[in-house]
């Protein structure tokens, strides 16, 4: 069997660079913006991506100064984007400590009976102390906790998705019988975070569950990966740390008793395209160079717990920062930053340019071949699935992808030339999930679904 | 200054006749189609209707052998539609005691967002017990403990909505500056349902406010329509009802201090519209005549609190039944059907015939003409600044409705003929609100809003 090369479009407003707003060409409110995203997303499909996604969180994050801040809710702009094209997947984050697993359930089933079978949903625990104090906390739940609760709202949402049976609509007129009482079932869920009785106040969707997107790298983000996700979002910056995490993350999930296969691993990057090395590399410093180094070191600070007088710009990082284990926020891209900058003996102010591009993801300046063979080079080195394609600058960069990078790819042999499907699942291989009867637990049917 | 009448068409799977899915015309799965609604929403729209709107309950009632059971989420809905429609206004319903402030506010702004400002939000606390089992609860709350978290959710929600003023947003790509720290707020919201610091993470939406609709008829239900809401749906079977009905809500509004122009009262009315007379007693009559009425008499029986043994179908009902003081679900509904029933000294059969058609809404049967004048009576009799329509049958209902009644409305100078404003706001003739920069309470702002 060919393995096939898949491809996400992670979108954000005028593109990961956090200059990118400031270009000439950039629409600065695109944020709000539904036609940039409807625009967006059929370029992708254009493109063949098997998906677009959205990141998300329940909170207005720090300084409204440094870049297009606030964002429609992503479930709201699948929607939307839904209705704007035909066949590309849609993903989108939703919180499983800030959010109900019945309301959200539904909602995502919505999404999947609205797209005709195209939803996909990004779980997410949700790091940092802010968002808490929008729903009636005082503090986030510990890490562990939070992802002791997105355990359990999976298996709730499941069921619910399970609890209409595909053929439980009659819709038998002459009899008078609309829907067959004894094929919809409550689920009666009684657990440590949740008592739900169900059952789902919708059919079962198109896709039967959205797809299910994990993108938290931690110890415990493994383990919810290996146990329930069908892709993975992750940062890596060495193709030895992706091959890692790479093989780490498919022995969990064999370890488990499901196929490896059934859980796509796609790394993040950033690519900064140009028609040689060097406009390419032009382009990628006029952003760097836009970018105000103390927002940056604002937030940097605050993902580090220091105080941005403790960073100087010129200096390297502090030799005593706090072990991931007493992070209780977003413990893997706090590694993941620490480590990039010890490996490379960066300054403050470099280390900023870094994260100034994708955030901790890698970047990639260079010609569409060079971008395609950077792909390449991972995807058979069984470091990556496929790619979450993060352009610096939207929509450019994300035209420039599709249009020169996607084409080089597809001669390849190593990515579609059409769809062959027409469900988000359909692009990654993988199939419908079989009903539980809401007696086998989630990882049992999720086995079967992915068989 | 020339009263204008409003019209908002309730729109329901097939229609709002229980039995309407069994005809040949329907399509039994338009619950969960997409297009469906999309198709009514654009007849609506041609018909210059004021807005749209859709019931909802987080929750699965009772039997789905009955009619098509199981709804998409109402914004999803909203979304979908927004898309395939450009001036008509878009009303959902959300309930207060099983969602969060933050999250629900945060939709209701994206989708105004996304539609261009033609959001409503129609406020309902949710009666019966069902749904709290759905959201960890083992029963509802009591009535007014739902009122009250009602009348605080909403003053997050507005406080977040405010929480960026309108000119929060520099784009400043000079400077690099995006937006303005000192125009963004917290709104530090301490009470006793709920703790919320925000600001919301979404720059203030087209309209300021979604559309406040409330639908409650109880003591409680029309304090909150009076302090909060911009539009109100009810029941109401008798003129005479209808009238004391509007004059009452009218003088709570202007006694707390508000124009009570700035609220609209729209009580339902369920036309069965035929070329002649008996045309249209014929189509009723058909569709009673697919009405089961064992499915009925469960669910008649479940607002009563009785046992359906209790309910022999050719007699009336029994003669001791509980108070509305009681009744910790749905108040105004249940007075509503036990009054009706006794003061037409209707059998379980017959009452179950007239809810059928609108679950206790007035149905009215005739020719175009007949149900215009029945409108304009209401209309000119001060008991309605407009009407829920709410087609018996869908599409068609809507479609003669439109084509057929709207026309008369026109030519007497009742209603538009065009849309003169863009957002939903505007159909109603209600001002954007002005922001109240986290100080004043809602009700002031609102106030201003309508004034
Ligand atoms: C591509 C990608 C996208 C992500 N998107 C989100 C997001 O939208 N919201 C969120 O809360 N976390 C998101 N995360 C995960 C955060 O990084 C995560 O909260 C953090 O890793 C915490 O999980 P951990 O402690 O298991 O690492 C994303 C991660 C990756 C790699
Ligand atoms: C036209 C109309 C639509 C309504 N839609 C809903 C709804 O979608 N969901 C809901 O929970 N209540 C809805 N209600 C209100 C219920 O009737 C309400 O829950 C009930 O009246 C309880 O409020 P009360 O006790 O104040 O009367 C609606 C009422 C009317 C008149």
């Amino acid at each position: 069997m060919t393995r096939h090369l898949h491809l996400n479009a992670f979108l954000m407003s005028t593109g990961h660079h956090e200059a990118s707003w400031r270009l000439p060409e950039s629409n600065p409110v695109a944020n709000t913006d539904v036609a940039h995203y409807q625009n967006l997303a059929r370029i992708a499909e254009r493109g063949k991506f098997d998906s677009i996604f959205f990141a998300d969180s329940p909170v207005l994050f720090g300084d409204v100064g440094r870049r297009p801040a606030g964002s429609l809710e992503p479930t709201v702009l699948l929607t939307a984007i839904a209705a704007a094209t035909s066949k590309i997947g849609l993903i989108a984050t939703a919180s499983t400590t800030y959010n109900d697993p019945f309301n959200l359930a539904r909602r995502f089933a919505s999404v999947d009976h609205v797209s005709g079978g195209r939803a996909g949903w990004n779980v997410v625990t949700t790091a940092g102390p802010d968002a808490a104090l929008n729903f009636n906390l005082a503090d986030q739940p510990a890490h562990a906790e939070r992802y002791d609760r997105a355990a359990e709202f999976l298996e709730v949402a499941f069921k619910l998705w399970d609890s209409w049976e595909d053929d439980a609509t009659l819709a038998d007129k002459e009899a008078g019988v609309w829907g067959d009482n004894a094929k919809v079932h409550p689920i009666d869920h009684v657990g440590r975070h949740f008592q739900v009785r169900g059952p789902l106040n919708l059919p079962r969707s198109p896709q039967g569950y959205p797809l299910i997107v994990q993108a938290g790298s931690s110890e415990d983000g493994k383990g919810l990966a290996a146990r329930y996700s069908e892709a993975v979002f992750t940062a890596q910056q060495t193709l030895e740390d992706a091959q890692a995490f790479y093989k780490d993350l498919k022995a969990r999930t064999a370890a488990l008793g499901r196929d490896p296969n059934g859980v796509k691993i796609l790394p993040g990057i950033v690519p900064v395209i140009g028609g040689t090395v060097e406009e390419a590399l032009r382009l990628e410093r006029e952003l760097d160079e836009l970018i105000k180094p103390e927002y940056a070191r604002d937030q940097l600070a605050r993902t580090l717990r220091l105080k941005p007088e403790d960073l100087p710009l010129d200096q390297q990082l502090p030799a005593d920062l706090p072990d991931e284990d007493e992070i209780e926020g977003a413990k893997s891209r706090y590694t993941l930053i620490v480590t990039l900058a010890r490996r490379e003996k960066l300054t403050v102010r470099e280390l900023i340019g870094r994260l100034g591009g994708g955030r901790g993801h890698r970047t990639f300046s260079g010609t569409p071949e060079q971008v395609a063979d950077a792909i390449q080079e991972w995807f058979d080195a069984d470091a990556a699935d496929g790619f979450n394609i993060m352009p610096a600058v939207l929509p450019s960069g994300l035209e420039v992808f599709t249009d020169q990078v996607v084409p080089i790819l597809q001669r390849r042999g190593l990515f579609r030339t059409e769809y062959t499907g027409s469900t988000l699942r359909d692009h990654y291989g993988l199939a419908r999930p079989v009903r539980s009867g809401g007696s086998l637990e989630a990882p049992e049917s999720l086995q079967a679904a992915t068989a």
